[in-house]
């Protein structure tokens, strides 16, 4: 099994009436249902508004992919909550990012840039596949087209990514690198462009199906700090860690 | 100086009117003029209908920077010609690789896969700028319009680019890895979309200007051949390289 | 089952008393029987003795993953067979290219460099990995020691690895990146340096450990051609592909 | 000009006579040294003991390359003063990270890894150079050979490098990623390995020829702050930026 833990800021769509009407149970309720429907995954919540945000050393432990949606309170979330998570990528585990989250603490820490970009309201988009073979785009044909989301344009401020997935074109016109694959010490992370909360788009088969793709290919085989010990010659008896 | 040969195809607008209305001087005669009047830069041409297509061993070591443009016949490119191109940029010498030369030899036989690509006739296409602080993109704003120019579309094989200068969104709805930049033994490659015979696109001053660049980005620094030596051991008196 | 096909030119252990006595059955035997033993891998064998060099476009088709080892007689092997086995690993077959095959038709036809190197026979080898947490160094520790091997130099003239998995260090003072991870179109290719023919390495546990593991990973989950058709507009009735 | 920042935390050599004598001037006092005799380069110093790190963003809104030395008080360094280095790196200064400054903040903050590794005291090291063509090489022929230094052993837990200048190997068995590239936002950073506070590194004139080429290549073309800015579409009188 693997274990999922779905983190919302749940703002949006727990305080103001447009927004609830997409996701009544909230954005991270829509994920958890569709990724507990699957017979190898097994889903947890957690949101700002829980103690210490519902995160903890022990809760990420226990989790194998962590998927995080944030817009506006980026800043209520505590940096020894982010650094914890920064870690816990670090040491194996998964994190998956979406839309707005690009601006979230854990992933401006672990990748080390702005994460800026630019941004406008309502085009159609249209997600284009640029690696067919790889895991995460399985099932998918040629592109995704999404009739209205928000637009994201480049220059997005990242990091050059380990893997391009998808590229979006939208109606008026820009670009952007929508699938971004990193590997970071022995964890993996993916960022996936869509889901504004102004849209229903967490209800699209396909977008699902890029999700659930993204956490079984995410979900670590390996899972350990990498420390930095004084070692030994390894010539001594062939001892090379002191 | 920079010395650079422009070698062209020369079919498309040596044979049909309605192309050497564009390209009166061709396509590489164009090129040769902007890049002529730069100070720094000295220019000659070749075409495929000169003798051995105008390549010799002795004419690309005396070439810093090789532009290459072809279409429909790739294949009367001798398989040695190419191979002589791409042990110049294996040993130093810069190749800007144009269009629809996506497909010639030595850029097919440099990246090691098929290049293949979708594509459809007349859109406008908007290249976006995604690393405004390369040498090759100094001086273009966010983007590059082109009212009109081919298609091309993802996915599009080849190696993840070192570098992702440049993506296109196409009118139609696709995108494009415009510009893609690759290190390959001493030398570089710079691969860039625009310029279909049908369009006047090399008279555009920002495209112009991209050439100029890179032009004096990829011009080599050092030359030299990296071959495979028998070496005795660094400490039999400091000497590694037989 | 991943189904493997094991090459081997077959020369040194053929004829050679010396390397006879490391390989009875050739280096591709050795590898055929630690492979075949395994419960979800399925084994066959071709060497240059064949008819065609045992290869077909059938025969790669019914091939997850192929293994190659070559040294003294890369010319012989037909650029047509070279071809095929590229054009496969761009539809997804995995290529696993083991030591002196670095000069191998296939492996530079893919990588487009020189794939040249510096070398020298009989050092201590100790194999670092640099990647704990990828599938294919599970069950290594930090290092693999190899008493004797040939030394393998830098500059090693490739493309800069997508993934480097494993440095080496040899005691007469020199390192190479032993373990080279590239996509290529649909594929994967794995270049690993251990295994001259003078040495017993392939008997190794923990060498057998990397290329079972090498054998797992590059297996392909997607195979298909990406071609280069023409296309009409997406929004032509949702239709994008002519 | 090239205008230089030379930072050092400047204990071990301040306090300790054992390092004075390495470096009775500092090992900044040592680095300006041999960069000031650079007709192109110009050079100023800071250190930990001066007010603020000697760090505000004004200084480094006048620096070209920052060059940064810590070891034991990384943790002194506030995190406003590292956020301003990482901030000024994503505009596009250069930053030049030096042996143990491999957990600085700036460093850290800027990869977004634990840049963990293993360390011993004592070897002989040989650098090889990996890319023979690159600026940063330039002048250094096959390896640089250094008689005794710190020992650093992978795995090195940083984010692939985008170019790998350098590899080390060590008497004592192990290698090292010695010359790290990467570009970061509008900025460059190169890490380099070699300069513990026990051997008098920073006088070799080879060690020294890779920092002035460092200095020279990750100086500055472009410098400017990519923001997030809400825009309107492209198609609106060609405006696209609000």
């Amino acid at each position: 099994m693997i274990r999922v833990l779905v983190w919302n800021e749940y703002e949006h769509e727990r305080v103001e009436e447009k927004f609830k009407k997409n996701y009544p149970d909230g954005i991270h309720g829509c994920i958890a249902e569709f990724l507990g429907a699957e017979e190898d995954i097994e889903v947890k919540c957690a949101t700002l508004q829980d103690e210490n945000c519902g995160i903890s050393k022990e809760i990420l432990e226990e989790t194998d992919v962590l998927i995080w949606w944030g817009h506006m309170k980026h800043g209520d979330v505590p940096d020894e909550v982010a650094y914890m998570v920064r870690d816990a990528v670090l040491s194996g585990m998964g994190l998956i990012v979406l839309h707005s989250a690009h601006h979230s603490k854990p992933f401006k820490y672990l990748l080390g840039t702005s994460c800026n970009l630019t941004w406008r309201n309502g085009d159609k988009e249209i997600l284009w596949v640029t690696e067919p073979s790889h895991p995460i785009t399985q099932g998918i044909d040629r592109c995704i087209i999404l009739e209205e989301e928000e637009m994201y344009g480049e220059p997005f401020v990242i990091p050059t990514p380990d893997k391009l997935l998808f590229i979006s074109n939208f109606s008026g016109g820009e670009v952007f690198r929508s699938g971004c694959l990193y590997e970071r010490g022995n964890g993996k992370i993916f960022y996936f462009r869509p889901g504004d909360e102004n849209y229903k788009t967490y209800y699209n088969p396909e977008i699902q199906r890029v999700i659930k793709n993204a956490v079984r290919f995410i979900a670590p085989t390996y899972r350990n700090t990498v420390d930095c010990p004084h070692v030994r010659k390894i010539t001594d008896e062939g001892d090379y860690v002191m």
